[in-house]
């Protein structure tokens, strides 16, 4: 059976069998018996209950089996509503009458420890061997309004849709789904992952993105079961739709407590935001957020770039939506002068025509309703948001209509995005049940309306980005040399955890990284020889433990200034070396490293690029100031390898010192080239060297003159 | 009149009159009167509508005046329903009649333009000459549920409570009116400001300050028209009650929109942020928090410290819960052993005892009151927050009484603060509304709730600090020398607009900053003799322009390193001022500055402080690294002079650099207290010399050897 036949079992069944149906709407086999039925379902239903056929009892008009044995066989969908104990042998005895999809409802597994963990991997093995889709276990079920199908207990059906919902948490499925019926927002499909033993949120996005009724994908997960898979999913699926997640436990202590909850290892938090940019998904900071998003995206169509008009009655929340929009993406344009000429023809004189536009709170539907469609035809703005406050004179229904009128109607004709935002309570309500059905997005604050309407323009760039520069892999960028696998083997074989000093800069220098030229001189004739060879000037870097630590990384002051000719060098070994023996005898002390420093920055930047290894995700390439400070002040961006050149330039540009790299303020001006350079070289050697549990690359000095690295660390894993 | 009478007039008048009542309910005289009789006014009520008493109608049962002169001397408050035209004549003919308070609610006053602007000073001169209390114009007027009074032509009448709320704009009164009735949540005083042509935002903190039905005071503001008078009042109020500010225009782009709506020029962000900070004020930054915080504030004591318990019946809102506690100053404490033991004999096996306390799916209202009880009696906890999601087994209305009984009954003898979360819609709405009745705060939202407790928490803890360690003024601290305003005034005198080089620097030194010993050397002689009077080492600065720039400032090779010897001195001298001279040789080298450098850090850090003058709030003090980064970085903390000690230690604290300067990843460790001495002292000589428009002192050369000014820039008003 194909991948998709089986998806279709599972969300499009012709039939469907509730196993342990009940008569009580109070246990899970009733509910769901119940609300497959009060769903409108059109499909064949079956109902298992033993006793009940026993008795002769019928199940909600139904005649119930008294064993799945007596199913026709290839059932589409069965939902096992039976403790865990019966589960195992019920799902071995649904495989055998060839069952194609199943929904496992029952807890304790994998979540509960060992036994449980057993327990799940058996009902795993089941499924997989009879080669049917397996939903759960520990999940609420499923919904799919679009052949009126609800097997799960929760209660309550949405309206259709084209949002659809996935979750790891049950729970979340009960509060998004009875937050949803409130507000009118339509759902294609709800599914309730549970534990993920088979169908997993990677699964789960590839079926909603090949789903053509789901316009929007909105996820909550605590953590992913593949991290690599994930992220092929989700970007494969996000250039499609947009694809909106919230992710728990994306700070340490909520990482401790996803593991409490769940009892696996999340990825770090630095990974899963990587991750989701790099996928291009839109993460979702907060649960407040998922309504507002999922409102937006489900409801409106791109817009062609970030200006935004606001219109309002009053100008208190027309700043507070000024304010809004200084924190995103979005800007405010001034109108074009013929737009201006236009609104000023028909506006009161006290009317601000700028942007936000006041209209004065004396301000009713026909001002709404112009100033919209002057704004709307004008080529500066993209977007509107109508705001309006139950003031004495304002009519917030007939004005709702105005609104809907121009965003809807000819005024409109390129369907730019229009939302509202209504500062009220019940003086507002029946104006917000008219926006809700006529699918304008309506929202309470004015920061809520600018950050959904930021949100969808920055996917709007992103998408119209990708589609002219479809993001291409870097991998061949620099030249390689396999000699950097060679030394790495080298030191596995000597069971060495780490590598520094020479050793790892001519690794990184096979890698095809910038690095400095660089010899390790025990004696002062050997520091003469080597800046000979390597060519004056040098600096001389105090070098311990067999060359494999340089000073720097331990005191200030074991690094020379630039040396221009041999006494000078004879002359720095000796004071570096004497002064760190004498002052860290412990430390160790070989002699100095000898590194070239013609043409090297001195006035530059001191920076470090590096990897380390994510449980989840692999190698995350990381970019920042060298010192302990970039850590201390989160200063480091971070993407998954391997980097495409758009991911080393947003890499860039994400740390917050990157307009110093551009030399504003009168720096000196960096190669931004040379650094997406060094990060490309970064990631492919996190990608070809799989010995590498990490690398650590600092100082990179950068400057006016190049980018080189001058220190290097590689740990082994 | 004393102030308190005038206001007392204002808020709790004995009489009212309405000027220009009207019949019609559309009119703004009919919607005052027919709002005033229907909150239940118990005083006496005088309506003054020439027209209707001319005609002998009745308005609302009540016989019309002819005319204010009408009125019997001393009436308390008027209220005037009159265009702006008339307003003028009326109040002078109110003032003749020994009104003591008046309320203007006519706009197209100042913030029409100049004609507007004048009348409004006219209206405040027949004010202030009569001393009456003025409440507007353009304002919406006034609500005081405490002695049923709404003189106001908004819709509706909020129950009673411990809230108030002023606002700029009418707008946002109407808006958190309506908003506050849909939540239940009771207020105390609605004023609406208008324009603030006498009772500003300042007087109404200090009138609801000193009112005992308000608890909490809620305000919005765009601009403030004194900051310094702003300032001392929200310091004076804020130690007694909560005040939680909503500031619109807190961006520059939301700052050019205040000024497009009220036609004043606000404040910098920096220094609202710093006056809100320095006052105690609980700065709301979005409209949504605004209700959150109300609520929390007004129904919940404070805790005693910040340790946070999370109860709840599934693991993923949980997982949020700790998220937004992780960026905020709550913890979530492991329960004490006891409590452990005692949650453990009571609580199903797979719960999760820890926190978030996870009671499971099937949590009744019993376990919720058990681990509530057990929590709340635990040392380490301090506040509590009990979630619930709606699933099948979830009884939501008994769960919410036993949270109500929990956090209100016996099991709480400390009272400490109980919070709920009902992560739902319509299957929690009667909990919700339990919960709202029995004075609980109820959130959507788990991250919601955290933030609002943090809050809580966050002003509790000021609060404490401030009553064990009062904010003292360190005028004091360090040595003056007036010497310091004889040098400023002498540059006034010669026409100056900037002081820089060695005289900014002896300026400092008179006013305590610890400065280098410097001179300036205008020949290699003078530099050597220069170097043997301050003593070796010498740092050597190009000096450009007579002394008054150094060339560190516009060439990254215009400072030596320290030498050692007058050859080196003199050696250094030429190379400096001939490259200087060569490469820029319009810069006007007039020599080099010659600094001590005896035990001056050289491995420490480079900073920055200074201030400059806010035209709303006065001297500004900064703090950040030297250098064009900090700006660029927006890691600059600031402060309003004069400055307390703490002030300075949290200036210090509140930069991201600040675990370097403590010496946190191995580097230098800086004395905390000195760089505090160096704040104070910026602070003072911004205070004491009105004559410096600003100041900046950089590089401030900080490291474990002590702090010390290295360059000084000063501005001339």
């Amino acid at each position: 059976m194909s991948e998709s036949q089986s998806l279709s079992a599972l969300f499009a069944p012709a039939s469907v069998a509730v196993v342990g149906a009940s008569r009580s709407r109070s246990k899970v086999g009733g509910m769901v018996l119940a609300n497959l039925l009060a769903a409108g379902y059109r499909g064949v239903v079956h109902a298992v209950n033993p006793a009940a056929a026993a008795a002769g009892q019928s199940l909600a008009g139904l005649a119930p089996l008294a064993s799945s044995s007596e199913l026709p066989h290839g059932v589409d969908l069965a939902v096992l509503c039976l403790p865990r104990a019966a589960a195992l042998p019920e799902l071995a005895l649904l495989a055998s009458r060839g069952v194609r999809a199943a929904i496992v409802l029952a807890a304790g597994f994998r979540e509960t420890g060992r036994q449980g963990f057993l327990a799940e991997q058996e009902l795993t093995r089941i499924a997989r061997e009879a080669g049917m889709l397996l939903l759960g276990p520990n999940s609420l079920g499923l919904i799919n309004t679009a052949c009126s199908l609800n097997v799960s207990f929760a209660a309550g059906h949405p309206a259709p849709g084209g949002v659809s919902f996935f979750s790891q948490s049950g729970a979340m499925c009960v509060s998004v789904l009875d937050w949803a019926m409130g507000l009118g927002l339509g759902f294609s499909k709800f599914v309730s992952l549970g534990n993920k033993a088979c169908l997993n949120e990677a699964a789960a996005l590839r079926a909603l993105g090949d789903d053509p009724e789901t316009r929007v994908i909105l996820g909550y997960c605590e953590s992913v079961e593949d991290g690599r898979e994930f992220l092929a999913a989700a970007r494969e699926v996000a250039a499609r739709k947009p694809v909106l997640l919230l992710k728990a436990g994306i700070t340490p202590a909520g990482a401790r407590a996803v593991s409490a909850h769940t009892g696996s290892a999340s990825g770090s938090p630095a990974a899963y935001h990587a991750a989701f940019r790099q996928a291009g998904v839109i993460h979702v900071g907060e649960m407040s957020e998922l309504f507002s998003l999922a409102q937006t995206f489900a409801l409106l169509l791109p817009p062609a770039g970030g200006g935004l008009a606001v219109v309002t009655n009053a100008g208190g929340p027309g700043i507070l939506a000024a304010d809004a929009c200084a924190r995103t993406q979005l800007s405010l344009p001034r109108p074009a002068a013929a737009t201006l000429e236009r609104l000023l023809a028909e506006l009161p004189g006290f009317a601000s025509l700028y942007n936000p536009v006041d209209l004065l709170g004396d301000a009713g539907p026909d001002r709404y309703r112009t100033a919209l469609a002057y704004l709307l035809a004008d080529p500066n703005i993209h977007a509107a948001l109508a705001m309006l406050t139950p003031t004495a004179r304002s009519e917030p229904l007939q004005t709702a209509r105005a609104v809907i009128e121009a965003a809807h109607g000819p005024d409109n004709p390129q369907t730019k995005p229009v939302a509202a935002c209504l500062l009220g309570g019940a003086a507002v309500r029946p104006a917000r049940e008219a926006l809700h059905a006529a699918g304008i997005p309506c929202f309470d604050y004015p920061e809520t309306a600018v950050a959904a309407l930021a949100a969808l323009h920055g996917r709007a760039a992103r998408v119209r980005r990708d589609e002219h520069a479809p993001p291409a892999d870097a991998e061949e960028f620099l030249p390689w040399d396999d000699e950097a696998l060679s030394i790495i083997e080298a030191a596995q074989t000597q069971g060495l955890r780490e590598l520094g000093g020479v050793t790892a800069l001519e690794a990184a220098h096979a890698a095809g990284l910038p690095v400095l030229t660089t010899g390790l001189a025990r004696s002062s004739a050997e520091a003469v020889r080597l800046a000979g060879e390597i060519g004056l000037p040098v600096t001389l870097r105090l070098a311990l433990r067999g060359g494999e630590t340089s000073g720097d990384e331990c005191f200030g002051a074991g690094v020379s200034p630039p040396l221009a000719d041999p006494e000078a060098v004879r002359r720095a070994f000796g004071a570096i070396t004497s002064s760190a023996a004498r002052l860290r005898p412990e430390a160790g002390v070989s002699g100095c490293l000898v590194q070239a420093a013609a043409g090297i920055p001195r006035e530059g930047f001191r920076l470090e690029a590096g990897f380390a290894r994510d449980p989840q995700f692999g190698p995350l390439v990381s970019f920042g100031m060298a010192g302990v400070g970039s850590d201390l002040l989160g200063d480091v961006s971070h993407r998954l390898a391997p980097l495409t050149r758009e991911d080393a330039r947003e890499m860039l540009r994400e740390v917050r010192f990157y307009p110093l790299l551009r030399g504003v303020g009168g720096g000196q001006v960096v190669s931004l080239a040379a650094l997406e350079r060094l990060l490309l070289g970064v990631s492919r050697l996190a990608w070809r060297a799989p010995a590498l549990a990490g690398a650590s690359f600092t100082p990179v000095l950068a400057g006016t003159e190049g980018v080189f690295v001058a220190g290097a660390r590689l740990a082994l894993v």
